[in-house]
């Protein structure tokens, strides 16, 4: 899998054995992860990006790589997270196929991929390696996290389970917990792969590969990413011209958005591992930070910022996203305000739904910044 | 295919051949249908039902058929639609699997069954052959028509062919074309289908069946019925109990709403055709209107209502509804008004998503029965 991992990535050593949440431990795992800026002398300057589901740690251009990432245009010098004032810090979920230790990682007591032997894997298990990779590069205490989609919950999680370990936090498009209609999703991105006979019960390879299921779970995907407002905008009825057509096949591609879901699909299939799919899917339905409240996740989002643990907060929404509604972002701050935090919630009316944060920059991108600016 | 046609259904020859829009013909072919109460002797209360994708015509219970039907609270004697007033006609659609000739029915000219060498299946072919059956049943002019979801699109098809050949039409979460959104769902759910090797471009058999497939498509075709406010409510984060759980199973079923989408699928996968699915599922990403407006859907609803060729509408759509958003149904009003009909737009605040009208009786019955009670 190491052609998943960019250049210039580093490695962090995880604490050996690294207990997970749901039983199980780790020998020997890591976090790959990259850096932007310089910390500076009183190492408060530190951020922390917590990531969705699928990316890498190369959230944007540095000296290490100074190829585009895939938030290029909210990273940098000059840039809403500016990396001139900031010492910014990514790492790929534990769990992940960029380089972390996931399901594809080679277990070491057998020298063979985990697969489906890997531990079950929870939000917090990613929310407590990297916060042991904080702590590793010398940082007591963040400036911030900022956590996107599944990145949300990874943030809620570090504060719960950490109190006071960020003085503040930007949440994007996150939630407390899943809703059903999310978790029936993802449900049925699951089936997808594992109804593909080639995953094999994980025991897949380059040769006989779960293609069929990862392409289906991957425009599902992208169907519940972005949104209808914008598709018809975008695409309307649209035909494909004659030569992109699948010849006479009634049930071919014709529509342009039929094609643009393919174009998503194979770019998609094998550039991610269809275990460590499974697994941070399923990580993203069992997360609820209720059970840090006695069971009302409102009196969990408010132990996060009593007694001053949390300072300041901003949580971001999109209309238009239908896996993570805007009420959820909305309760997110309305918790954390109510914790004692300064918290402000900001519901932003891009079209493109829950993804909207990687590519409307222009509305994210000022939100975030005036945030950061003000910290 | 016999076991899918309810007991006490009627059978109307349709002309042979029968033209299909998209080219080709059948030879031989019937609709399934049956009927509620009585043609009074000016012939000038009939009511035609033009379904979704997948009902049979038993909307409720008659005297041929005393079992509860799928619009068993909609239709009867005191009932929304009553049948003490109406002569009420329902046929299973054209291209379906419920007695009405499609690709699981023999082709007369090689004694097999169509399979993908049925025509490629239009909504206009619906609506025509439904429009033949009305004819033949002696009906000039009927009193209305009544669609919902597909058989919305089948009504406004129906209308644009044969003006005036109905004086009121009551269109139910219908459209003038399908949206880019509602089209990936449709293509994705095929793509389901058809990447499943037991499909076999179309050659399957109950032995070798694409369960998996129409599982998928099933789920899929759940979750966009439905809507994630309802399932909220509904399913919460429940889980299921010990005993409904695959056993350790990490991606097994777990919350009740997988477990309920499982069950929805399990009830589907054998009671509908796979290559009728595809058929029908096809017809709704190319219908459109505007066909009949010289590109123009606003136009062609003008035109449906012009000189007096339709008297009365009624658009019903539902707030929650993702899959044919209220928007549609707002245009299919304002559209038939500015035709010249008395036309009124009833937005309803259901949760149930695109499935309201028929799980909302409390809320869509009042509405059509006052409509039709003010015909």
């Amino acid at each position: 899998m190491t052609e998943f991992i960019p250049p210039g990535t580093r490695w962090f050593d995880l604490p050996s054995p690294f207990a997970m949440k749901r039983g199980g431990v780790l020998h020997g795992a890591r976090l790959a992860y990259e850096t932007w800026g310089r910390l500076n002398a009183a190492r408060d300057n530190a951020i922390l990006i917590l990531t969705g589901l699928s990316p890498n740690a190369h959230v944007a251009a540095n000296a290490d790589n100074p190829g585009p990432g895939w938030w290029e245009s909210m990273l940098g010098p000059g840039k809403p997270i500016d990396s001139t004032r900031w010492f910014v810090i990514c790492a790929n979920s534990l769990g992940g196929c960029k380089g972390s230790t996931g399901p594809a990682s080679l277990d070491p007591a057998t020298g063979d991929s985990y697969r489906l032997n890997f531990p079950e894997l929870a939000v917090e298990d990613i929310a407590q390696s990297a916060h042991a990779l904080v702590r590793g590069l010398g940082i007591e205490r963040l400036a911030a996290t900022i956590g996107c989609s599944m990145g949300g919950m990874s943030a809620l999680a570090y504060s719960a389970l950490h109190p006071g370990a960020t003085r503040a936090m930007v949440n994007i498009s996150g939630a407390v917990q899943s809703l059903p209609f999310s978790i029936a999703i993802r449900s049925l991105q699951r089936e997808a792969i594992r109804l593909d006979p080639h995953w094999n019960e994980g025991r897949y390879d380059e040769q006989s590969y779960p293609e069929h299921g990862m392409r289906m779970a991957r425009k599902l995907g992208v169907i519940t990413y972005r949104s209808s407002l914008e598709w018809s905008g975008r695409f309307g009825r649209v035909r494909l011209d004659g030569e992109a057509r699948e010849g006479e096949d009634p049930f071919g591609l014709e529509f342009q958005v039929e094609s643009y879901l393919e174009g998503h699909a194979r770019r998609f299939v094998r550039q991610f591992d269809p275990n460590c799919y499974l697994y941070l899917s399923r990580s993203m339905d069992w997360f609820d930070l209720a059970e840090y409240g006695h069971g009302d996740a409102d009196a969990a989002l408010r132990a996060i910022a009593a007694n001053g643990a949390l300072e300041n907060a901003l949580s971001i929404g999109v209309e238009t996203d239908i896996l993570f509604p805007l009420q959820q972002q909305e309760q997110i701050a309305d918790g954390l305000r109510a914790g004692g935090a300064k918290a402000s919630f900001a519901p932003l009316p891009s079209p493109q739904g829950h993804d909207a944060f990687l590519v409307d920059i222009a509305r994210f991108g000022p939100v975030v910044g005036e945030f950061l600016g003000g910290l």
